[in-house]
């Protein structure tokens, strides 16, 4: 497949973007970086202005591919952690987006309205998923609970690697994604109708999952 | 009290980046924000890279006054809301460190390191005040559940007003705080003893505290 310049262009971009931070990096830094002239990037963009949006919109399909889809085959509580793991992983791919939604919100209110949207499915998609738990007959969760562990759940994946990268820079990041669908399976803990067999579930899985073993001290409690 | 030009200079850029996105001013701006000129701002900070981490000493004096005051006058739990609310205005009034924390650390390591040293920080007083909940009789936590339940309080205390700026951009600011008490509040929910007393106090409280009243589309559950 032949990958067109202007998405070669976003891809580059995103890459430095996430690695060096948006405001770090330069236009020119970009073309650069692809070893194209600064006029070639400026055809197809005109300026970070530009750029962003186009990242954005790039998002958006990575992150709403995985909210929009069928939960119907998430079966085991297995299935579950792996969805998970790959709606963080989605947000990691995007992660210059997540450090900067502030800034680019007050830059762009279009963005803003964008955020908030996705925000929005988030909620929904998780919402769904505890319906499945609940059918499924892992956790019981009244009206009042639902709404609040809602709010929490889409708080820490909105947060969670934001927080994670604070709290251990040098953290390999597939511990980090685990540890971050641990974290929010752990939100879960006080609903469960089995806590004791649900909490060693989730503790195996974690565990299993991990392609090196975490030390003490990243490893969740 | 005369306020020395070096810390007017902190007070105004933090200011104008808390308004309008670190990134988004230059020295420049903050030179005219105060009529005075180019020469004169340079004499006290030859640049950002020496004005953020001023304006971090800053952060770090007003919100380690609180995370190191002494809880024993914590006595209702109407204390303990106040003092949850103190602490989120301490990060609204350096919201733009929080907005812009990933930047900022990726720019300065060492940075990077007393970031992480103020969420151990958080982490230890939010702990202290579980204890005290627990002593006052309100909440019971065994130790994997305390663990768990510490760092999602930390996540949610450190990234709240970022998610609520999301969710509802033009919100009243008192609501957005009192709403960020009550979110932290329901957290300790399903650790409450008289569970079903707790809400309602907290619910009491949150409706006591609001210098309007609150809209059904933000007003927690």
């Amino acid at each position: 497949m032949v990958v067109r310049t202007r998405d070669r262009i976003a891809l580059t971009a995103r890459e430095l973007f996430n690695l060096e931070g948006e405001q770090n990096v330069a236009m020119v830094d970009i073309a650069m970086a692809m070893d194209i002239s600064p006029g070639n990037l400026y055809y197809h963009y005109r300026g970070k202005e530009q750029l962003i949006p186009a990242l954005v919109d790039l998002f958006e399909r990575e992150i709403e591919q995985l909210l929009h889809a069928p939960l119907d085959n998430l079966d085991s509580l297995g299935d579950h952690w792996s969805y998970l793991y790959l709606l963080l992983e989605a947000i990691h791919n995007n992660r210059f987006i997540y450090n900067n939604l502030t800034d680019i919100s007050q830059r762009d209110k279009s963005l803003a309205r964008r955020f908030a949207r996705t925000l929005a499915l988030k909620r929904k998609t998780v919402g769904a998923l505890c319906t499945k738990l609940s059918k499924q007959g892992h956790i019981t969760l009244d009206a009042p609970s639902r709404d609040n562990l809602l709010d929490t759940l889409v708080l820490t994946l909105t947060y969670w690697l934001n927080y994670a990268a604070l709290q251990y820079p040098n953290e390999d990041l597939s511990i980090r994604l685990h540890r971050g669908v641990y974290r929010l399976a752990t939100l879960l803990a006080p609903y469960m109708n089995d806590r004791q067999a649900f909490a060693e579930h989730c503790r195996l899985l974690y565990q299993s999952q991990l392609p090196i073993k975490p030390t003490g001290a990243i490893a969740p409690a």
